[in-house]
């Protein structure tokens, strides 16, 4: 099995995670070892919660899930691409179907697209 | 203009690189608030090398540069993803196209595709 390099950062490894149908990039977060056994071991994206300071299942609480496709890392060892089908269609917390959803050059900010569900209405807490 | 969050990570944000063309993630470096600038300002990928602590254009040395399209920016301003077109076809110092070349599952590690490049022909240092 691969050596990651967790010690860069702490213990933890940043994850890129981007959509295995569109190519879309859907967001970024963490994963500490245990993390990233869990993602491989149940085929659902898990992460480290930097500000709950617990493992996280993305889309526990709402039901979007991200289901694992393929997982890589990278030549330093010290990321991670995970390939997934995200489930109910958006990977962020405020609806939109990509964190990365403001375009910012040196005119501004521009938001892209529109929130394809209203949190108010799938979270009972922020996952 | 748009606040990010360079706090969190010791003035530091993490970039995601994604090939405009065919939507591959390419590699992950680290930008701090002068190489975000110079990103803009320039048109040309910027980091900031944790190794060398200093700038880095990303391919000045291999003209391999990165001709930034679009810059996104995440929900929680800690994230940043952007489109480029890579110059050279390769964003990996080891010549494969992307960094994320290796993939992982309970079977072991897997290479996929080849080395666009022979990276003792293209650097004379390490970009």
């Amino acid at each position: 099995m691969v050596e990651l390099d967790f010690e860069k950062m702490g213990g933890l490894i940043p994850a890129i995670v981007q959509d295995d149908a569109s190519g879309d990039v859907l967001m970024l977060a963490y994963m500490n070892a245990a993390a990233f056994q869990a993602t491989l071991n149940t085929g659902h994206a898990t992460f480290y919660s930097r500000s709950r300071n617990e493992l996280w299942v993305k889309g526990k609480t709402s039901g979007h899930l991200q289901i694992v496709k393929d997982v890589y890392f990278d030549c330093d060892q010290d990321a991670i691409l995970v390939r997934v089908d995200q489930i109910g269609g958006a990977a962020c917390h405020t609806g939109y179907r990509s964190c990365f959803y403001r375009k910012i050059d040196n005119d501004g900010v521009h938001i892209m697209g529109s929130p394809v569900f209203d949190p108010r209405e799938v979270y009972k807490s922020n996952d």
